[in-house]
């Protein structure tokens, strides 16, 4: 599997951030891997049932794209964890200020279940 | 000319509000907006050196059909502004969040002059 693109903090312009947030499921995605104690990451197949294989791909690529998610590997499982330092460290305070607006809105997707972080 | 829709604030998504500040356009104008003291209003002809006329109405419609600002009219001219009380009590520090992400992005529009606020 060849290296996924991650860009480099400090390139990410702040309307391409806000645009990878125009999206209840990555919304929702954001907030479930934020209320992981701690490490904030979790295995792609998680989000199952937020929508199928595919789209939740194209969703998981927004937000890497963005700068928001980082991708890897480990042996045989994909995780995704938000770039909490990068993000504070680029747009201070705004992640928080994500998060509690999308902790707001009731309409967003929550997982029925606790995520699978290992 | 027949009145435009403001949505109610509780009516508004989170995703709904990224989509709107998902453009450089719109968070110049956002930013410009902000910055005029105590205002926080100005003539839409503010804003034609950020794009023609038919854009800006495209830009003006999507940030207020997302609740983020207000349009007057008051005799001939028309007028934008923050739904800054609708916005904070809907989502509790997101809008100083936004502008204060938009500020650090050295690659959105800027005004070259002061904003015509009446």
């Amino acid at each position: 599997m060849k290296p996924v693109f991650h860009p480099d903090i400090d390139d990410i312009a702040a309307a391409d951030v806000f645009a990878a947030l125009a999206d209840p499921i990555r919304l929702g995605i954001l907030v479930a891997l934020a209320d992981v104690p701690e490490v904030d990451k979790a295995r792609c197949n998680s989000f199952t049932e937020f929508a199928s294989p595919s789209l939740l791909s194209y969703h998981f690529a927004k937000l890497r794209e963005a700068g928001i998610t980082r991708f890897r590997v480990e042996g045989t499982s994909r995780y995704l964890s938000i770039r909490r330092e990068d993000l504070d460290r680029r747009f201070p305070g705004l992640l928080d200020s994500v998060l509690e607006t999308a902790r707001r809105d009731p309409n967003l997707p929550r997982l029925s279940g606790p995520l699978t972080v290992s």
